[in-house]
């Protein structure tokens, strides 16, 4: 990058000069423009504008030409389990209780290191082909889902889940502290990784090891992320350990903060949401996952009105059994409207600005999810060729009710191309498929399906 | 088609043989074969098996290697719109007399037959990228619909609207039936399209005349569809209006039979569900549709415990904003989960029932919706290779929960390849893009938009 050192007006070299028919920004204004333009340079967006006025301003290394496609930012995934993508379609149509202590549970306990990282890039290739370009994980040996992140070029906030201690992964707390500690160095250098503090849940980490846990977050000054209230069944539970309810747990024990993220949050009373909405934290909604097992209907649009920052998830592709934020999307913009019995409600706008915008701010790296100045060049162009986006009256309702996510035909991290009209550049699908084949043979031998 | 003079054993000609990784064929025993092969020929399926022994049966003039993808039956559209694709993404996040009184109906009443034309040939492409091989129809100018399908190979049941009498369209009761008819006479030898007589809904048509045009149905031995308990709005209007709800206004005019088809039935009663499984009467279940317009959801696994046959539809593309049965079919699946509080409730095998041979007897088609020896040849292909469907343990579940519809790579109606791999055989898709434009334009100019 070396700005001319004639006046402002005049040719400026950037890196790639991305030109579409229409961009939808994401910025404070939401503007969505049309025969448009974005200069990219180290990784970040240098200009959004008309094309005819950047190209008249920029002298680009390279040109991308997005005709006949709408470019918008990459979806950022607040919640996923993104090594569980291994056991997609292995156990469905169940209660939550049943579906993991009889399938999930048994399987996961025999997955070895070489599986999870295999499970961890399939999710990867799902993430990249519909348009993700920065997810929330929560698992075990979360230095899998790292490096297969780092290496597939997405960015990733990874959270080394917990229960109690002891544990078949950590003998006692400061056990876990320090394998924290450790994921938080390993990638200090790495622009695409950061880390969270991630107890599993209110109704299974008792609450002094939740507030020991947040300390550590604090003296990390990284995000703290749990599920909380994901079904009346675990109201139940929390009611009969303690007496409270899940948010009470935690705001008994100082736990609701900018710094928090809550998964699910579809078991919250009026007066409990205007807690979380004083208390700056932040929440992700799960539509298919809350649906597939059964847990309820968030009261996403009650969060917002209040002020709750409300994000958007996947959750694992074992109870989703997609990783298509496109999919989840739309079924938040349709179920919210049932949920409140308005058709206004979560509308198309709402819906995406979840999908970006407040999604980014659930990961704690709130300058993702717009394409705007000075912010990082993570985009993805979908193709209006596809016969379900035409015609176009509107961009915006396009990409939350009509498009499945397939019509990404670019995704963009840092201003490096991931994916482009089919070709995934940091992944062999092939092999990842041979691979995949091969664990499934095993899980199915060893568990008799 | 020649077959061999020898015994049943020996080597018999057939026009087409499809090898593939995996097929669900929704035969009786809903039996799902792998390294399997189809045989087709005269438009039909000859011979559904292993490969291996097919290979050795058959001699086929042509061959389809459909390695590494799944084969199953064409989707089948249980309620559409087709020309009002035009309108996607027209006006949204609307309660529904808001959304027909303030934008649709101002809209449609300006559309001429060449933008109609358009719209259904946009409907066409849609429906053939997305999997779909047959759809039951219902909007005005039906022949206009009847062309596209035609022309683009798509199996279509026609369904001319009305309303009461004077409209428009029709100034009497026997004009229309006339224009029914006529409709009737004219694809009367195109074994691809059917007709079926469309009151629009029991709200809107008086009973008198709902009463005649079944009289209609009956003599030209045909199908009869309408709307029915859409919302419990509706129900209020019948309720205002006739004193009974809208099931009972059928029921007393004698009017649920098999050959009735009823669109939505959301807002039904145990009663009322007894009452439709006892006639015979055929439910089309739309739940993007309903959630969109915030109609509710509709009661759809007590439907099927009751007896009742329960197809799936898409609405139409205004209402959806996708013509996408796969969308619509994971839809229903997890929507069904929190309708009837249970994990268990329309389970993957029912949801694909619904999609396929329930569809079919909507659509008074019963030989579509499967892959057998003796029906009809209109088949689907999935990629596997497609990141979200890896691994794969269930392929049924997989085509409800995993897949966006986009995996789809081949479209096959009556032994007639329509698509395969991005190549549209019937259909001029850019061209037709350049008339959505210009159709667009011209409605965003007349309205403002």
């Amino acid at each position: 990058m070396s700005p001319s050192a004639t006046a402002d007006s005049a040719s400026r070299a950037c890196d790639l000069l991305v030109r579409a028919d229409a961009v939808i920004t994401q910025d404070d204004a939401r503007r969505v423009l049309t025969d448009a333009a974005v200069a990219i340079g180290d990784g970040l967006v240098l200009e959004v504008g008309d094309y005819a006025d950047l190209d008249a301003r920029w002298v680009p290394r390279q040109r991308l030409d997005l005709s006949g496609k709408m470019v918008m930012p990459g979806l950022v995934n607040g919640h996923t389990h993104l090594p569980m993508t291994l056991l997609r379609g292995f156990a469905d149509d169940l209660p939550l209780m049943e579906w993991l202590e009889g399938h999930i549970w048994p399987v996961e306990a025999k997955l070895n290191e070489d599986m999870l990282d295999i499970g961890a890039r399939l999710g990867c290739a799902e993430l990249i082909r519909t348009g993700c370009t920065a997810f929330l994980n929560g698992y075990f040996h979360e230095h899998i889902t790292g490096d297969a992140a780092s290496s597939c070029g997405l960015r990733a906030v990874l959270g080394e889940g917990f229960f109690a201690f002891p544990s078949p992964f950590f003998p006692t707390a400061e056990a876990c502290w320090e394998a924290i500690r450790e994921l938080e160095a390993r990638f200090s250098n790495n622009p695409l990784v950061r880390t969270a503090v991630t107890p599993h849940a209110a109704f299974t980490v008792p609450p002094e090891i939740l507030a020991a846990s947040y300390e550590l977050a604090e003296s990390l000054d990284i995000p703290w992320q749990t599920h909380l209230a994901e079904s009346p069944i675990e109201t139940s539970v929390c009611l009969g350990k303690y007496g409270m309810r899940p948010v009470e747990i935690l705001r008994r024990e100082g736990l609701l903060s900018p710094r928090v993220t809550l998964h699910h949050c579809v078991d919250v009373e009026e007066r409990e949401i205007a807690q979380l909405a004083a208390s700056g934290a932040n929440v992700v909604h799960n539509p298919a996952s809350n649906l597939k097992l059964c847990s309820g209907m968030s009261p996403v649009q009650a969060m917002l009105d209040a002020g709750v920052n409300v994000g958007l998830g996947t959750d694992g592709a074992s109870s989703n059994n997609q990783l298509n934020m496109f999919r989840d999307m739309g079924l938040a913009a349709l179920l919210g409207k049932i949920r409140h019995g308005d058709a206004r409600a979560v509308n198309a706008q709402a819906a995406l600005d979840m999908a970006t915008r407040n999604s980014a701010r659930c990961l704690g790296w709130p300058e993702l999810g717009r394409i705007e100045a000075g912010y990082p060049a993570d985009m993805i162009a979908l193709d209006l060729f596809s016969p379900n986006l035409m015609p176009v009256f509107n961009h915006v309702s396009h990409a939350v009710y009509a498009s499945t996510g397939m019509e990404v035909c670019m995704t963009m991290v840092a201003g490096e191309v991931l994916y482009l009209y089919g070709d995934f550049r940091t992944l062999d699908v092939s092999g990842l498929r041979k691979e995949a084949v091969r664990c499934a043979k095993w899980v199915r031998n060893a568990f008799g399906k």
